[in-house]
């Protein structure tokens, strides 16, 4: 009998499928192995080739120039711009503003051909500290309400250059999802006076079914109302609401967490395409106790049909606890 | 400078990228074309090889084989059942159910070389009949909450057999898409006391730059805030909230204004693959005043990043002004 599940944070009911019930191995996937044929930009050697970086960590210690391990630097074609002013408008019933923002790319390594799962753990805590370093320089323009920290690894997940890079777009509005994320942990909280993320963790550390891997600082689950197979989330132990207020040991210790779990995703689902969002309260906002910062990984296995974009609901063929076994047993090298 | 455009129904904005704006041609498409190669379970002939139809038209009078026009069959690998208790209950934190439900395919001619724009106009309309009385049947049990009446045209658009064909889904529950349209129509409605989606057609048919085209029972337009290029949307100039309440007249019209809106999309985006979803009021429920039923269609012509899934937020690289023009400016032959 297939099941209808229900996420306790948003409400929103997924059906887990378990006549379609699939294997890795059934998946149709396009691996994703980095080709370095083209001309990249991104690439140490071609730093004139992108727009000015805002942010570099280098080795050398060095301000400019020199050996950079990491960059960020405004997107080319960016999706929004720095300058000018909001000027909220209507026309007729309909509103619109100018679309006043950032939008950076974080080149994650000068390495082409690396992978977040194949650098060092010390690359990976860089990616980390470059989400916190942006955030914390971004949310200082007041107009800025939101700061998305994602990756899209692979053509079929929306990357248009291979090089390994994240993206970050500051808003000046709170994107629909995530109000829908935060207003669902304040009910339950106003309802339990408990955080609902905590209570997640709390059950999960339990029970053990849906849980990945745990460290002192963070633990990886299979969502029980997991929208997509093999989707996964990491969630750190401690409650906090806001990305940018990770301690430095927490970002060691998520960039093993990260790097496991992708390297676990690459041995389960051969290297899948796959996007990461970093979710995190309102940058303008104060802490909250009702909602818990942590990151979504979602590997592109699946083709997303009509129904889905049309009513948020989603069949996932592969039940969380199935998902959450293939991931467990599968090694880190 | 790129613009932020908020969706007067839902509140979702979206980011309309006026740099990045493209024409018809520069999108990444895969032209939909069926081959007729494989063996195909909804051919005339083969209908052994579904389960038994639950709705058929046929011309010749008959209520069993003969001929047919149009069938509808229940899902072979269905992703609700019909059987069954809901059986609603709590693990923990979480929620869950049986899959109660049905999952039926409308095969929607025998000519498996057929497409909805190249259809005749009957046929299009035996498609929308098929709809309603599907829907007029599935209300009666009253554990549904809603009816999913959906089209996934083309592979890349989820459609898994090239044979024409649209879904039904029905649920126990109003999937949460649905039921943000609905809260937001309503707030809309407190606030103004009139319906959102008929000031929408007042506004667009009055402004025409948004605008498709008009019959004396609908109107196509580029929705202000679209989140993808070439969405569309058919709405009824008849307020109602239910489709399965449409009229004769209405059936024989829409089936007109389809298949044109088909032909053009066929035409400026060369045959694309796309999804088609019926939005329509909770069938439990009683006619509102707030709730418009309409059609979306979106073409699949961008891929759909990371952060569009975790937060919500499009951005769309089409005005939705651009987008119109080239609709209304092709033909429909």
């Amino acid at each position: 009998m297939p099941e209808l599940r229900k996420d306790p944070i948003t409400g929103r009911w997924v059906i887990i499928s378990t006549d379609r019930a699939r294997r890795p191995s059934d998946f149709t996937r396009a691996t994703v192995e980095p080709t370095g044929s083209r001309f990249c930009p991104f690439c140490a050697g071609n730093e004139d080739k992108t727009p000015p970086e805002v942010l570099a960590y280098r080795t050398d210690g060095l301000t400019h120039g020199g050996r950079w391990s990491l960059r960020v630097v405004p997107n080319k074609f960016p999706a929004l711009r720095v300058e000018g002013d909001l000027d909220r408008q209507g026309e007729g019933l309909y509103d619109r503003m100018n679309g006043v923002g950032a939008h950076e790319v974080v080149v994650e390594t000068p390495d082409h051909m690396a992978t977040l799962a194949s650098m060092s753990e010390r690359q990976v805590a860089e990616m980390i500290w470059a989400f916190r370093d942006r955030v914390v320089d971004l949310k200082r323009d007041k107009r800025l309400r939101y700061v998305m920290l994602f990756k899209n690894h692979g053509e079929i997940a929306g990357a248009s250059l291979e090089h390994p890079h994240s993206q970050i777009i500051a808003l000046p509005v709170v994107p629909k999802r995530v109000q829908e994320e935060l207003d669902g942990a304040r009910k339950y909280f106003e309802f339990k006076e408990r955080c609902v993320y905590c209570d997640i963790l709390r059950q999960e550390l339990k029970d053990t079914e849906r849980l990945i891997l745990e460290t002192d600082e963070f633990a990886a689950v299979s969502p029980f109302a997991s929208r997509f197979p093999f989707e996964t989330w990491i969630l750190p132990r401690r409650h906090e609401s806001h990305f940018e207020n990770i301690r430095e040991a927490e970002v060691l210790n998520l960039a093993w967490v990260l790097r496991s779990i992708l390297r676990k995703m690459d041995r389960v689902l051969e290297k899948p395409a796959f996007n990461m969002i970093v979710h995190s309260a309102p940058v303008q906002e104060a802490a909250t106790e009702h909602y818990h910062w942590h990151i979504e990984i979602i590997p592109k296995l699946t083709r997303v049909a009509g129904f889905e974009w049309g009513t948020g609901f989603y069949i996932n063929p592969t039940p969380p606890e199935e998902a959450a076994r293939f991931m467990r047993e599968a090694g880190l090298s």
